[in-house]
């Protein structure tokens, strides 16, 4: 058994690790914090945990993470990176759901997050957890860096592409739909049921913190630095998200069996057939990105669809297919569930 | 392995039926029928399945339903009536999931469902399948008649008041309201999301085919026929079932204690602790049912409020329960997954 | 014209206020007053106003309110009670949005808005704004309290019963469903879509503050105190309230009959026929109550449901439809749009 | 008096129409169509036109439509054409919603449609009813095409771009999205809430009806053929339409202006300032297109977001924007709603 950690377990990627790690048969939850919630019932706060948890949110400071085996940070940006080098060493594995080790230039990461990065030394072993690219590197990681719910879905749509050569780098567009749990559980205005419900909006459209993140991964797949116009839109849904990527073909090859065979060893990659659209509940729930693959008109602008769940693949089963790689358990495990449809 | 049969897989109920079977450790789905999608693969209607289950769906006239240890009709109401009986002679255990077999009285039947009744034999025979009433029948019954979405929550909800002889019988009220799953997956313009989102209204009001049912089962409690006022109302949700009930005490009794200790072994019923109010979601997607106990201004008025997945412990989690049992398997094998929240 | 001031324009019976206002043909908006937008354009705030308002929030100290002939406050409870003496002395009428002069026994009201009553005296001068029910007094009043949301529908919904006098006053039942905005524009976790949406449950079921508005205004139609047991309940749409009402008959009278006589002359109650259900998108941006009178079983039951939108007929219309009757305009004046379906 | 007729009354685009004539000063509905609600009261299928509307929908072929002024087509495609010719012959005016008049090329119509073309002569005088590029012919036109729901919010938001002639017409891209009302109201399964609510997808990747319209309105723009890549996503909300246009830029001007400029005189065109992102629910009820323009990371590419209420600017809005201008009334009568909100 592992014995877990979780830091900051009251937003929404907490809960998704603990409703995911509860059944997971390998894994003992041995502490949860929470600096607001402490000594409260778990399932106080997460009522669908009832009966599935005994276990209160502990204060931070007396939690001893460092007799964990892993600790989790499911936190905001900017936590992680005060804490992960005493649990490094101190033998404890970690995994970032956050951003505080996902890009490597430093300075690139201050300017858009907005703060002095507290450990820099780190980010360079760190590992980005996106199992279909790093895989071997993740399997011997003290460090992962968990990708970000976008970059996720985005990545995993252009790879085929780009790791092949046949499109336009300098011009890729990413359109990009997010449900409202991507913003996750802090009150807000912009995110009410009566502001964000039955409507539909862009943001960020001038610049948003994932876009450096997917222009690295894409920059290092096809070693050179890649264009990306990222827009990035709220849709009022809970879970999911849609990319629907462009790109310009520069060679005309057989697309779909591209597709199919970059991940036809892939667990989490599900490429439908030819024609087909994929939608945000068919992976509700579930650690799946589905993609299709569409050359419209037969011009040589190849549209991708590409979905997951923010919640799931684009962040807490993500985190445990990781963990799954870092402890030497089937890739699989506790990850495997049927999305809930309808 | 139980060899597994389902009748009439295209809507809610069998896709549920199949979420939650594919991973029932000790199932084979052998055989699922559509007459209108026979030769389709089910994994093509629908997507979450894909990966998950591979099978077609196959014409009834030559789905060899009498091989198998057990069949569940996920068909509409006048189906399961004209094929039980063939499959109860080939020794086949069968579960209908449709109202055919749940009210006993054959004029009552006819009278709600507007047919005529094919199979009056069975229908005394035949186990209303709620196992936190009727458990031990269920474990030898040969046809069990699956609870409808409403009478599960609304019996739940004021078993222990009439069980305990506290409550004034005759003016029962239930006020429930249901998601649009409720009235299946068929082609309708009033259940459309232009129409049925960002709405609410109360439907059938002068009468709803889930009386009788409620009504018996109450009565069968407290001996003595009861009268209820039921009003079902429409909510722009997907999934869950929400139950206010109203009822007059005629003895005054520690009602918490009451329902704890009412339902203090029964793994799929959950009572609150004072004072909470049970969310449709905690229960997302789980075959629980969450139970809070109020009393208003301490006033002679109970409030019961009672809350399911009308798709799990309202149909597919219920059915599979039952076959649990029928099969002397662990109750909750394969449906104890954990609330999807958010 | 009349020169209109509007307290507290930020939330959304304040936006309401100016939807309605700014087409209002013998309004002019004099002045509308934030603390917190003070200097800023409305219709940066509130986007749907843009190209209808060229107005600045303004800073509630430099307002200049008492040159105003009307004021309304859409603010916090217990904000109207400090600045209405000064305004009604400067011969500015005063219509209240939130509850500071609803209820008549201070004491009551100080036990449930949990403050003291800055302003005791002019609470038992204020006309309670139900027109339907005062309308003599509205038109010469100085001060209205506009009624809550839930009280506007529930009145409405029990009144002809309770002017008959055939229904059992101590046993009365209001289940109500509100849409989220009735919880207000403010940034909260429980109303965030990823929380509210897809979800339903009952809220505050030992006792809400609207509980006693009831009361009293139901208390002084039946000239006895009346017994109410009233459970409010969150329901995931935008705007809308759906009451669905309970009384014991006493008498057996035509109910139907009952309800059209006694709201033939009203332009804001419509009385459906015999056997329909009203629905809340029937009533959506507009300033009808539609009703339906139902007596299931033909038993002594009588179920009332009766629909607002909580925005309009529960807040900013009917407080219009106060000031039409304050200034001797035609009632409908300004408040007569066709609901938005679908 | 402009004596209008509606055919096919009973859809999103007829109820929709009947909202806005009701209350239109210079307009007499003569008479409403529909073959399969003849007989029956407007208001008993269109509850929000309770009070509003005392008509009853006739049938077809008794509906004297020839002693109108002016006929509205609110049909499914194919049926507009059937009946056109003799009403113009009878100097009866005509504005089709659908989509029988709105492609010039027959061959690409019939492609497209699946249909013959019954009327192939009227295509080439119909004018295409968007009063912003044609509104000198809709004055004087005896048919309007009036446009799609996506086209107009394509159009509008392409429309400076490519009139300055500063993007690469080859490779226009066109994400656009639009909510579920858009569909229209009949019985289907994939627009039911519990399918189509809590879900986000692409439809048509590969071809949809809109594009050759699209196409054919910014060809003529450009006088040379644009290249378009359209892919239409399903919002889980009723109305709104929400594009987001991809081009690159081929010179550097002032977009912001250029914009601002183009739309100054444009009733219903509003041009965001800087930065903003425009919000469907910014102009639900109204016929508004709200644009912004941004140029990301200062690249080459240029994103134009637009939206419209497909119901009104994207069809009933529109048609009475085109019958004022036919009828010579102010372009805005009748059509100057505020948008509702929240």
């Amino acid at each position: 058994m592992i014995n877990v950690g979780i830091v900051g377990g009251t937003g929404y990627t907490g809960v998704e690790l603990l409703r995911l790690l509860v059944q997971h048969p390998e894994v003992n939850i041995q502490v949860i914090t929470s600096r607001s919630e402490a000594g409260i019932e778990v399932a106080e706060i997460f009522t669908n945990l009832r009966g599935h948890i005994n276990l209160k949110f502990s204060d931070p400071a007396e939690s001893m993470l460092d007799t964990c085996d892993l600790v989790f940070f499911a936190t905001p940006n900017g936590t992680a990176m005060q804490q992960t080098e005493a649990l490094i060493n101190a033998n404890v594995k970690v995994i970032d759901l956050a951003a505080d080790f996902r890009i490597k230039s430093i300075v690139e990461w201050e300017k858009w997050y907005g703060m002095k990065h507290a450990c820099p030394d780190l980010v360079s072993e760190a590992v980005y957890g996106l199992p279909e690219v790093n895989r071997t590197q993740i399997k011997t990681a003290r460090l992962v860096a968990n990708p970000g719910c976008y970059p996720t879905a985005v990545q995993l749509g252009f790879l085929p592409l780009i790791e092949a050569g046949i499109v336009d780098i300098d011009h890729l567009i990413a359109d990009v739909k997010s449900g409202v749990s991507g913003a996750g559980r802090k009150a807000a205005v912009h995110t009410l049921h009566a502001e964000a419900s039955d409507n539909f909006k862009a943001y960020s459209a001038s610049g948003h913190r994932h876009l450096p993140e997917i222009t690295q991964g894409l920059s290092n797949i096809s070693d050179k630095p890649v264009g990306l116009t990222f827009v990035p839109h709220l849709v009022p849904m809970i879970r999911g998200i849609h990319a629907t990527l462009y790109a310009t073909l520069t060679k005309d090859i057989d697309l779909q069996k591209l597709y199919e065979e970059r991940y036809a060893d892939e667990a989490f990659v599900d490429v439908l057939p030819h024609g087909e659209h994929p939608e945000t509940r068919s992976v509700r729930g579930s650690n799946l990105c589905r993609i299709a693959v569409h050359r419209p008109q037969n011009s040589n602008t190849v549209v991708i669809l590409s979905v997951t769940d923010n919640l799931v693949k684009g962040a807490a089963g993500q985190a445990i297919q990781n963990m799954n790689l870092m402890f030497n358990l089937p890739e699989t495990m506790g990850i495997n569930q049927v999305p809930l449809l309808p």
